[in-house]
Formats: structure tokens, C-alpha cells, sequence
């Protein structure tokens, strides 16, 4: 068994292009996945609108309740970009320009291409401490257990996979999927029996409706490598036992 | 102008194979769009765990703050669906079995078929009001602004589909998506001065990178279209100003 602690973190994506259905989000699955294999459970996700008192409840209900908060989006040079203003009034702190993140925008840009709308980009909560963009450089930030990262997918990812070994992370959760071709609702009881008896291990059911035929795809869940193997076992001699085949993914 | 008010909405995915990274959410977007051609507003998304606590207090939080509130996932048969004892528990309402339900679902399966599992299906807050599922039978329903819906997207879509001209809505928002091949942070200033002379509109500026180059999608919203019309044209002339060319998608 894991001695570790479970470390959780929660997502606040500030979009109303996703809210509008303009954009189909790709943060998400990203992090829930980057996020996990440093040990780090996403349990919650936010999508909430460029809207200053919308942002400031949202940061503070999650970070009293998660260990780690993670923003996307809202910190570029235009008027609907108010992340980083947000984040210091949820948190109390002031807001400024921070000397070292306006250092590396006057060293990206020509000296003509240095406007007052790019400086706002190294406005800051005081106290922030930089995460390095490698794409486009106007860096993010961290403050207390806030992180505030870009939304577009491809600065965010590399920002994202450059910062992550900074944060302090439990056991990842493991996973076996097994698919069948049968429903759901044949199987709900000796599922139910299975979670009773591998407490340890989450038993996840998602039905599935593929050329017209029902199945579905099972899915244990487990930061214990023992008990997760065990528990994938016994779930695939329940399925023969119904007459199914189970498919590991 | 129009007259109508401003009809909003909120959507709750119950999702753990979301959190976990498994599955790509795509009934965001669906409900984003979808909603907004019936004239209903998505402001708030949250993705929350199968868990009955969070459950009961997301529904509370956003059934007070908007018209509608939608939740996915969590209605199968099986233990990990939780959602209908979790909404009648968040409205205070008894939960037990629907004979409506009940009826449709003994009416659908073969009798050797109909286990309690499925039943269970059946078990809904008391006062619920049906909502047909054209796929695979087992109803939705709405309690109150709370509208419970399935989270396999082909379901849901047709289940929404079919619901959505009960939803009163207000006018739908129209947009106008301009792609330019400038970076956003050089049209900054002028872009704000535009947010300032058109207030009933709102400006979106969305920054991407696409075969190495920065370019920016600027898209403007309105329920009023002659507001949005007018605002676009200014758009267009200020890009022109810049010496880009805008493109309208």
C-alpha cells in the first residue's frame, strides 16, 4: 500500500469561447492527464466566463478545498484578458508590474513592438513567481497554490510539461480498461458486489453505443498497483462468468 | 433592441472518466450551441466526481444563480450512478420510483430482461417530469430548473433534441468570427477603444499559432444584430488600419 498522501487539484478554465461553443476545449483531458502521472488527482473543472467576480469566487472556493488551482486562459495583452487582476484580488495581494517577467517581453520584442498593451502581460499578483513559456514567451505564473497558465493548448502544454516536476505529487492512479459487448445493466449487480469487495480500487461503467450495439467499457481505477491488478482480475472472471469476453485496452 | 430578458443556463458533468483523462468531454460544446439556438445562455460548466456531496452542492450553488441547470453522466443502472438520489437530496424532494418510468422501461426490456438494476433507472426525485430517450429508452427528467440527463453523447443530443422547445428562452446570441494574421497584442489599444464604443457588444480576442505563425480570431457577440453588424464593420475597417485583412470565417 502507498504511504503517500492523495494530492488533489481543481481547474478553472476562463472561457467564454468554450461557454459560446465557439471553441471545443483541449485543455481538459491535457492536464487530467499531465496531472496524474506527477501524481496529481483532477477533481474538479470550472468553465466560467471573463467575468472578474466569476473568477474570484471561483479561486477561492477551490483553492481552500484542493491542493493545487490551475487557471487557462485570460492572461493575454487584450481588454477581456483579467486573469492575473483576479487572482490578486482573490488572493489579497497587490497587483503590479513584476520586473522580471516585463524583462523577458522587452528582451522578445523589438523596441518598437514593446507596447503598454504587451506590459500588461507582466502585471502580476505581487509575490508571483514565473512559469517559464517556451513558445511565446510572456510567462505564467504561480502564486500561493495558484497556477495561471495561457489557454491556447500549445503554449499551455509547454508550459505545462515545463513546470510539472515542481509540483509535489502522490502515487499516480493506475488503470485497466476492459471492454464487453454487453450492457450495462446485466452486469450492475455483480458490479456492485465487485466495489463492495475491492474497496480500495474504483469500478468506473460506461455504456457505449457502437454500430447500432450497446457495450460497455469498464474501468478500475487505482493508485495501488496490487489491489488494482487483483480487482481487474476479478472483473474479467465476472464477465466470462456472464458469458462475455473481456478486452483489455 | 430586443426585449426579451437574458436566459441563462449552467451544466453539470458527472464525470469521473472526464477528471481522469479517459474521455474527451464532448457534450460541452453540444449543450453550448444547442442551448444558444433556443436563446439560453451556458455561463457555467463544472465537472465534478461521482460523488454524492458534490453532486448536492453544485446542483444547490448554480440552480440559485441560473434559470437551468443541466447535469450529465450518473443515471445508469449500475452503483456508480448516483445522480438521481443526489438531486432529490439537493431539492429536499422524496426519491423512489417513478411508475412512469417504470412502465417505459418494462415496456422496452423482455421480461426476463427487467432486473432491479435496471428498474433502478426508474428511481428518480418525486415530482419529476419525464424526458423522452429516443435511443435506448430510459427517460431523463426535469425536477424544479434541474434537467437530468445521460452522458453518453448520442443519447444525450437526441434526448436534448427533442426537450429543447420546452426551455423558454431569450434571444440567441449571434456572433462574428474575423481571423487576421496579426498578433492580437498589436491590436490591443484599438480593440479596447472598440469594446468602449460598443457596449451591447461583446469583443473576443483568441490568439493562436498555426504552421509556426501567430495570428489572432477576434469574435464579436450580440443578441441585437444591428449592434453586432455595426460593431463587425468597425472591426473590419480597424484591421484594415493596421494593414491586415480580415478574413470573416
Amino acid at each position: 500500500m502507498s504511504e503517500k498522501p492523495t494530492v488533489t487539484a481543481a481547474l478553472i478554465v476562463i472561457g467564454n469561447e468554450v461557454l459560446s461553443g465557439r471553441t471545443q476545449d483541449a485543455n481538459v483531458r491535457f492536464l487530467a492527464v499531465g496531472l496524474n502521472n506527477v501524481g496529481v488527482r483532477l477533481r474538479e473543472v470550472r468553465v466560467i466566463a471573463d467575468a472578474e467576480d466569476e473568477i474570484v469566487e471561483a479561486i477561492n472556493a477551490l483553492r481552500a478545498k484542493f491542493d493545487y488551482v490551475f487557471t487557462t486562459g485570460g492572461i493575454g495583452p487584450t481588454h477581456d484578458d483579467i486573469t492575473s487582476a483576479a487572482v490578486a484580488k482573490a488572493l489579497g495581494r497587490e497587483f503590479g508590474r513584476n520586473a522580471e517577467a516585463e524583462a523577458i517581453l522587452r528582451d522578445h520584442y523589438r523596441p518598437e513592438d514593446v507596447t503598454e498593451a504587451r506590459l500588461r502581460m507582466a502585471d502580476m499578483p505581487e509575490g508571483a513567481e514565473l512559469i517559464d513559456n517556451p513558445v511565446s514567451r510572456a510567462p505564467g505564473f504561480r502564486v500561493d497554490n495558484v497556477i495561471v497558465m495561457p489557454g491556447v493548448p500549445r503554449i499551455m502544454q509547454a508550459m505545462f510539461d515545463g513546470y510539472k516536476h515542481n509540483l509535489v505529487g502522490g502515487d499516480p492512479v493506475q488503470s485497466v480498461s476492459i471492454t464487453v459487448a454487453l450492457p450495462e445493466g446485466v452486469m450492475a449487480a455483480p458490479l456492485g458486489q465487485l466495489q463492495q469487495d475491492h474497496a480500495a480500487v474504483e469500478f468506473g461503467s460506461y455504456p457505449f453505443v457502437r454500430h447500432g450495439r450497446v457495450g460497455t467499457c469498464l474501468v478500475v481505477r487505482s493508485a495501488d498497483e496490487g489491489a488494482l491488478q487483483a480487482a481487474a482480475d476479478a472483473l474479467s472472471a465476472m464477465i466470462r462468468e456472464m458469458g462475455g469476453e473481456p478486452i483489455e485496452d
